[in-house]
């Protein structure tokens, strides 16, 4: 590609890199594993298993992905686990192990390591998905490299791109609390009630495993993902790869209350904040049922989470953004990118 | 643990948190999952497979695992799939797939991304290991973590902790050279002749992937480790985890003639110099076979690279070390800790 020689990845954008990355495997893969571009990759079933295995990596990297201050050591052990479980819950798969790796400067406090391993390997319990491996080495910055491993629940994983037209668009529990958690903690919001709810979905995320098996098992799934660049940005990968688009109603979006209180205190809306609300763990789903199936499973198996339509899926190409059926402006992602766009 | 409070992670050391990991482990693992402390971990069969599969991840770390000048974009691309090949090559596995964990911080140049790339996938391909997803996250440095899967030859893997006393230990290839390539590179050695020998096994290392299966598909492998810490630690390693001692004999080391020369042209002695070489990929084994056995399953597959029988393993938990049959006193090993020991 001439003319990239002298510039800079931030120039070229995260998107080009993925691209780029793409192509490079479309000409080198071989057999039965699947192209990358989904939440986890797909891989044949094990001996005695019927279903596929799913395997995802997620990076975490100190000043990129948490604060000191933000999160306990405990905190965040737990937390870059849920992150990799979320992208398990987004392929319907439950937990079978991961690997880690963890670069640290050497002047990383011990007491940091215990807390750190401590709550990564309570939650290594408390979702039956243990460590078995890993590496431990230098780096002048602390990241945690988590691979995973997942057992599909059916023969087909739910992936990004089985979208189809008539739809209907879903989301468990509530959005906008992940990213309220941020300015609480940055102190650049106050809200006068609800803080420990909103901070909990930062510092103690729960991945939607149980509710995506459930929902995965009773077929009730076509497309799915997991929030974690906020909705705007994963209803796109489900239309871009599924090539489809979608209706979405801002006003019938699950903002939990602390928010909707907390923003129009703010003065500001707080239905396109939430849609740009970022590492949710929420899943985000299509499905050919109506929504009351789909909360009748979940209340099979004990789970009360929420289950909230928020528009359907269209032949169009386009996302387009409505509210109480007017259509409006599509929101602007005001998210963080790795890489930003050139 | 009390009085670690306020301890760094240097003072402790890497065995200490090796060991605290290892104990979490032991307290959670739950299943069919091997304990950590091999070059892979086990995982059961997939379906329609007759032997298990082996998972490893490592993490190279810019600064510490390399130099900018030492290695271009593509050969560190080549260089990271390699070391992950070699730990499968360890457990007599072939490689299947693997997940690529990229940090890179925005300045990054394109055209290094677009080496690296080029060089992994080059490697991905001359080894048959399809990249299968992975993440791209910003970091302030350069950080590659691989996880990688293989599926092993034969029923029991190659592992580390099966050494019996009477074993013969074996070295594939030659020692030396990956110690005194950073030499060269950093000019603090200036061959006469074979420098380019010598950069070779920096640049463009070989894992022994099909060393490995010849033998271990021979049934001539007890126990097995690559070469990345240096032969004194990884002997060391093979003794600890099988409860064996052995008995090493320097003046059998297989130093290759470039290195011999060097060190005779610095006045060292060049066995206990490469006995502290790490990064070779050479494969490290115990055998109850002669040593000319093994060299003819090797010649059956058409593979030329020799076999040194360099000791033999001993009911003691000691290693002793000789030369030509004499006691001498161990060699201190040289080599570069990512947490010095406290």
């Amino acid at each position: 590609m001439p003319g990239h020689g002298r510039r800079t990845i931030a120039e070229v954008g995260e998107q080009w890199l993925v691209e780029r990355i793409q192509r490079a495997v479309r000409h080198s893969a071989t057999g039965d594993v699947a192209v990358i571009g989904d939440d986890a990759a797909i891989l044949p079933a094990l001996r005695g298993a019927r279903h596929p295995m799913v395997v995802s990596t997620d990076v975490l990297v100190e000043g990129t992905h948490w604060r000191g201050g933000h999160l306990t050591p405990a905190q965040l052990g737990r937390r870059a686990l849920v992150a990799n479980l979320s992208d398990l819950a987004a392929m319907a798969a439950t937990p079978r192990w991961f690997m880690l790796g963890l670069a640290m400067p050497p002047s990383q406090p011990v007491a940091w390591f215990q807390g750190f391993l401590r709550g990564l390997m309570r939650a290594a319990d408390e979702f039956d998905c243990p460590l078995i491996g890993g590496d431990l080495v230098r780096a002048p910055v602390v990241s945690i490299s988590i691979t995973i491993c997942g057992q599909c629940h059916t023969a087909r994983p739910a992936r990004r791109d089985a979208a189809h037209p008539g739809d209907t668009v879903c989301l468990t529990g509530d959005i906008g609390r992940a990213r309220l958690a941020l300015d609480v903690l940055d102190d650049r919001s106050r809200p006068q009630r609800g803080g420990a709810r909103i901070i909990a979905k930062h510092r103690h995320p729960v991945p939607r495993l149980s509710e995506a098996s459930a929902l995965a098992r009773g077929g009730a799934v076509r497309a799915m993902i997991d929030i974690s660049d906020g909705l705007i940005s994963d209803i796109g990968w489900i239309c871009r790869l599924s090539g489809v688009g979608a209706e979405i109603d801002l006003a019938a979006l699950p903002v939990a209350p602390v928010v909707r209180r907390c923003l129009a205190d703010r003065g500001e809306d707080c239905m396109t904040w939430a849609a740009s609300s970022g590492e949710e763990f929420e899943l985000l789903l299509t499905t050919r049922r109506r929504p009351e199936d789909l909360r009748a499973l979940l209340r099979d198996e004990g789970i009360r989470t929420p289950i909230t339509p928020i528009g359907r899926i269209t032949s169009g190409r386009r996302v387009r953004w409505t509210r109480a059926g007017h259509p409006v402006a599509p929101p602007r992602n005001g998210l963080f990118r790795h890489f930003s766009q050139g």
